[in-house]
């Protein structure tokens, strides 16, 4: 696929009205051809305008034929595994096998959907038949089922250039739920996003579907997100990206003078708390195995444990020399982009101007936007006096937390804010301290990992890659995951309905063969 | 019970620190006693720190200790319900019978929401068991359930005492999701909101939970409900009333450092589409059945059916006749509040200075805060060409709709906001304009009725209640029927665990026998 740079708009390509951009190669400090097109306002609600056209057919197709298109884009991902894996790493410095990984795990999420779409569980039928005869007064037949919100803007988030971007989930569940997409691609990989766009609008071609499913845009500055946050016709956005970011879109959406649904994913450090058994007995193995987690993706993910809390006693030394081992084997990488690599050398140095200690480094960068691995620690007093060593520090830098004992790791573990994922490490004479904790964790987290570490995160039907403020900020919903499709999707009440203007899902003879709650009794026949 | 006035705070009876009032008997024009207590926000501030206090013990309580209580609360309004009808009477004008019948609903929707708790389907647990062997990493055990949100502040409706307010349906599904309730009465009622208040806090003493479950507070002017909303133990809030008053509600929650899912209900006109082959059969039934749904509470109902349209043609006539001799059958009769009465008159007036013709109006009120019947026309042009016509009237009046034709008829239905239900009146003749009406419908609303009226609304595992803005501020959800419990939850997955530190829920032996999703298919073994 020979990159043009234009927008994909509908089923056209579109050229620049707004300027253009190159993509930048972080490890050789350079930037890459060719010119991306930006677009502005005027590109944003042509995508609209078709998406909200496209709605009312693609928002009704059938289940087949919705999981087919689903797993054709899956087939056209795979088959563009190797140009988008090497284009990846030419915008992101960072190796081509890790993205020929996620190409197959982001083909691997649209089957997923289609298989979601395919069982129907989704539309989460429910019929409650009529009862003529009911005193005092009779109930006429409800049938219900979930529809599409309608348009969905989606923001391309920057660390995870195929899995949360053009390709990603959220793309994948906002068309399983019938929902047409208009995405803002992320500056940081212009042509990985180009190319994941342009297997979906074939994708969207190929299976015969009206073109305004699928938009990608893409300009300068916040312009752009406003434009598609405002848009009267956007129905739901996601994003994921820093707080401050996804803060001022949510907020931003909730002023229109009709809100929306505004998914954001934020911000999460994962916290990881060692019991003293645990410690006494695994010491190295957890410091080890923190650090190598930690330094995934260049420390550039949102579940990465980025601190560890345990008590000063029996272990605890050596679980500090075991990570400091492992961090000084890390050589410095490109981080995602000069901007991000700044905001990593600020937030370092806040942390150690906080009272944080510098335990170990890693390889020192040869320049440019290379993030440095970096242990830091603090007592459990400081942590508790101090909020911003409570914040994310976006990069590879790790935090261990010296606490008093365990009533002091209890304390610590209720200062934190809403996680996407929290870590309890124990063995069975830790016990009743479990016990106490594990509701503290339940209450800020969308996620317990039990003597395990928090990452990878499983795309399957109990996931969760959600949780309390400022994790996301609507701790009902996953982003990741089966469940992710919810938030796309409302309930219809048809009532007293002729079974041949009912949809399929609804008719009396169970055509589509879904599991139904009929009168609160979930039954298949 | 003797009527103390005081707010119910935890287990206890709290007196005034803002002030007090007393309540209106809006038939006689004169106040009743006693004088109930308004607080302030150390009140809110009291009843969420003991809402909180409340949380762990009470989110985590079983399922068949929480579904006693909800029917321990079923039986006290039962037991409660002469005297909580009297007392509505005469808070309202209204009759005492119109209140039996809404206290044995509300007890009906405590006893549904016991067996929803019981069925356990609410947890909506998912387990996806570990994969030890799979290429190339491993899958750990994954298991998802739903918990509470948290605290919630419930504001008490106008315009249903029981059914909406103290004792409805918002209190019932929070509580069965296991979040506490802090509940804002409704001043327009009083005393029946004390009486349903008492009820569920000797329901909470009674059944041994922490007295922190439920409290109800009172206050003059908005500060009251901005401290609730503004409260940062508050994780959820609800709301039905105006639209002007809701918006308020949801964008001051949206303004907070952490933002908090508000779902209000609002306003809703409930189109009627009369089809041209039923109108031309059942014009006399539409018509009549129309103004008698219409005229229910006093038209003061969130699913008043208070806009008809229809082609002007065979039938049109008929149904109009029919329409305005139920209008002239109407009594005035109390509004909820001289405030409501005022907004009505001020409203009706507003559609006949934009052009509805007045056709009839019932008996001419006593004075007071009387509303009379009335019903207006106007053609598709005017309703098309000035938006106020198609905003909702509090109180007993509909509007008529005459239209030039089918396509001025889709038009018209176009142009609507958001709505709770719209109806539509079709023979087989109609089968070519219905099918193209249906989808138009389905984008606007969360329930559509074929060929009868849409409320009472039925409180069942199919109902919706909701609908796009701003019939509602989040149509993912509805606010009546079993589905309105799935406002207060969110999901959190155990990862790794041991067996006996899982929740019941999540047992390998599934101890509650609950239906599980396996590896992505239902199972009760």
């Amino acid at each position: 696929m020979t990159l043009t740079g234009d927008l994909l708009i509908g089923g056209e390509q579109v050229s620049a009205t707004a300027g253009t951009m190159k993509a930048f190669n972080p490890a050789e400090g350079a930037f890459v051809e060719p010119e991306f097109a930006f677009g502005g306002p005027a590109e944003v609600d042509r995508a609209l305008r078709l998406a909200d056209d496209a709605f009312d057919s693609y928002s009704h197709t059938g289940l087949e034929e919705r999981a087919r298109f689903l797993e054709l884009i899956a087939d056209k991902l795979e088959a563009a595994k190797d140009e988008l894996a090497a284009r990846t790493s030419l915008e992101t410095g960072l190796p081509a096998a890790q993205f020929e990984g996620e190409t197959v795990r982001s083909a691997g999420v649209f089957r997923k959907f289609a298989a979601v779409v395919r069982q129907g569980r989704f539309l989460q039928t429910a019929i409650d038949p009529a009862q003529p005869d009911r005193q005092p007064i009779p109930r006429l037949d409800h049938r219900l089922q979930k529809v599409a919100l309608g348009p969905v803007a989606i923001f391309g988030a920057g660390n995870f250039p195929i899995s949360y971007s053009v390709a990603g989930g959220d793309t994948a569940s906002a068309l399983a739920a019938g929902c047409p997409v208009v995405l803002k691609a992320h500056n940081a990989h212009p042509g990985a996003s180009e190319i994941e766009g342009r297997v979906i609008q074939e994708a969207v071609a190929a299976s015969g579907l009206h073109p305004g499913v699928f938009s990608l845009v893409r300009g300068s500055g916040n312009e752009i997100g406003e434009a598609l946050v405002d848009h009267p016709l956007v129905k739901a956005v996601t994003f994921t990206g820093s707080e401050a970011g996804g803060m001022a879109l949510y907020r931003r959406a909730q002023q229109r003078p009709e809100p929306i649904p505004v998914f954001t994913e934020m911000t999460s450090v994962n916290p990881t708390f060692v019991l003293p058994a645990a410690l006494a007995a695994r010491a190295t193995e957890i410091g080890t195995g923190l650090v190598q987690r930690g330094m995934y993706n260049v420390g550039q993910a949102c579940l990465k444990p980025a601190v560890l809390v345990a008590v000063e006693g029996p272990g605890y030394a050596e679980l500090r020399d075991a990570a400091i081992t492992e961090v000084e084997k890390w050589d410095a990488r490109p981080m995602l982009t000069p901007g991000i690599h700044d905001a990593y050398l600020r937030h370092t140095r806040r942390h150690q101007d906080n009272g944080a200690v510098r335990l170990a480094e890693g390889g020192a960068p040869d320049g440019g936007a290379y993030g440095q691995a970096l242990l830091l620690e603090v007592t459990g007093d400081q942590l508790l006096a101090e909020p911003t060593l409570r914040e994310e520090v976006f990069g590879p830098a790790l935090l261990l937390v010296r606490v008093s004992g365990t009533e002091q790791l209890l304390d610590v573990a209720r200062a934190f804010r809403g996680q996407l994922s929290a870590t309890l490490h124990a063995d069975a004479a830790d016990r009743v301290t479990a016990e106490r904790l594990l509701p503290v964790l339940e209450r800020r987290t969308g996620r317990i990992v039990f003597n395990a570490f928090s990452i990878p995160q499983e795309v399957s039907y109990a996931s969760t890659h959600g949780g309390p403020f400022p994790a996301t900020s609507d701790s009902r919903f996953t982003s990741v995951g089966m469940g992710a499709i919810e938030r796309f999707l409302r309930p219809v009440t048809y009532q007293n309905f002729p079974d041949d203007l009912l949809p399929q899902s609804l008719r009396e003879a169970n055509p589509l063969h879904l599991w139904r709650l009929v009168d609160g009794e979930l039954t298949r026949s």
